[in-house]
């Protein structure tokens, strides 16, 4: 059964996720209206100006007062501050997510402080680039990308398929987690891969770096994503990274002994096997028609 | 001063590597004459039918016996092999080189192994792809690249200067290092990420690879490379790789009790010095116009 659509959209940080996610709900329904809520003028000029956006404001409380949906889209560090601004403001009826790369923690803040106010559900959107700002919002960022929802007993059942279909109406795949499982997922798939970038690219010595190869450009490529996004998925994720840390000191510590024993046969079943699980996985996506990851 | 060039070229090896080489030589000079030596006689047949070679035998001896240049493009474990069998055949003003990935005990056995037969120049073309095979082979796969040449104090200096032009003719930036130099360099730039990468697959739960997004995808891309290759690339520099390995062991640590002392100022710094070494690396490969690496 289609969910009632939402009519007022109230996007909270007009940069690259919160204005592809404005260009994408205009593209997919021509009728919706999108307040961008942010706290610098000129950005929220720059969205109005490439019609990513129908109004803004930089009061949060007013912008999210007539929003039917309301998307956190700044860094998670923030979410707590602004859900405590929003929350005496955002309609009884309305339906409050984000694209926070963590959960558990950003779940259990809006849950508390959205009490009695308004319903909250967990979204994360694994869709972005290393690219910041409303400047390179586009309306196909999402297209064929999975959302993760992350509901809780506490979450209302309405209010989580609202939220699902909105999603599915930008061109995603939607799967449903529990926060906790989302984030240990998550710690590994993507936050353990970004900490690897960013040490790969400091253990280098810079009198070497013109002999990187594209090896090491695609390897290191997401450690130039915004540090202080990152430092807030790190902070707000701490035990799923912890763990995802150590599951790889224990493999790269595996790799060490088979190398420092010489044991070619161990080098190689263990190169053999991430080759294998890897090509399992891409030709999964292929055949899935999500060719670009 | 232009050296004299090579007139015949015999390639052992005619996969990607190989067979690229083979392209890109007869665009250079067409009057090259390309050997193509290996020991699948399909491969051969392959190569000879798309042109990347002019004649072909599976006998290393009498392959290279009218070269004036020989490549070994082999995985490097196979040298020593190779050149035990070709020191005997190779004419006494022929230059023998290499693309092997790794330096300092390629070059060592190679010198001891052809001293009084042919000189020895190690060679390091930093470019390839996780393919593999003769069909993948492209006439500008080392167009643009960096080549690391790896001249000893037994170096003869005509050879050496006469391997570097052949690079170049080939569209490639050469770089001389010592084979010890290169091999710590490239631990750190290349050996480590692609263990790395490896590792990234291992430690994924099969059950959560579909929510994988594209940074997974791309910092993982180097682990669908060849893991016989790569076997060999880890046991032929094994002290410079277990160095690597520890510096990014130390750096995972200290990025383990930033995360656990949820020390935000200490993790945004980190990644902050990442992102900006890596802008850095990509502004200039960019003004020396090398925008894709």
């Amino acid at each position: 059964m289609a969910e009632r659509e939402f009519k007022s959209i109230a996007v909270v940080g007009v940069g690259l996720l919160g204005g592809s996610l404005g260009l994408a709900a205009k593209a997919a329904s021509p009728a919706v209206r999108i307040i961008g809520i942010g706290h610098r003028r000129s950005s929220l000029d720059e969205a109005l100006a490439a019609g990513v956006v129908d109004e803004t404001t930089t009061d949060v409380a007013a912008g999210v007062r007539s929003a039917d949906l309301v998307v956190l889209c700044t860094p998670v560090g923030l979410f707590a501050d602004l859900l405590k601004r929003l929350a005496p403001a955002v309609g009884r009826g309305a339906v409050v997510t984000d694209v926070g790369s963590t959960k558990a923690a950003v779940v259990r803040s809006a849950e508390r402080l959205l009490a009695g106010r308004a319903a909250f559900v967990g979204s994360h959107p694994i869709a972005g680039a290393e690219t910041r700002g409303v400047a390179y919002a586009r309306a196909d960022l999402y297209q064929g990308r999975t959302c993760v929802l992350t509901p809780t007993p506490r979450t209302a059942a309405g209010a989580l398929r609202r939220v699902e279909q909105f999603w599915q109406s930008l061109g995603m795949l939607t799967v449903r987690l529990s926060p906790t499982e989302h984030d240990k997922a998550l710690a590994n798939l993507s936050h353990l891969p970004h900490a690897l970038a960013a040490l790969l690219v400091l253990v280098q010595d810079d009198a070497h770096l013109d002999l990187a190869g594209t090896g090491f450009l695609d390897t290191t490529r997401i450690a130039g994503g915004d540090p202080v996004m990152w430092r807030d998925i790190f902070l707000s994720n701490r035990q799923a990274v912890l763990r995802a840390t150590d599951l790889l000191g224990g493999r790269l510590e595996q790799l060490r002994r088979l190398v420092d024993s010489a044991d070619g046969a161990g080098i190689e079943g263990l190169l053999a096997e991430a080759q294998q699980r890897r090509a399992k996985l891409i030709q999964r996506r292929l055949r899935q028609g999500r060719i670009d990851g």
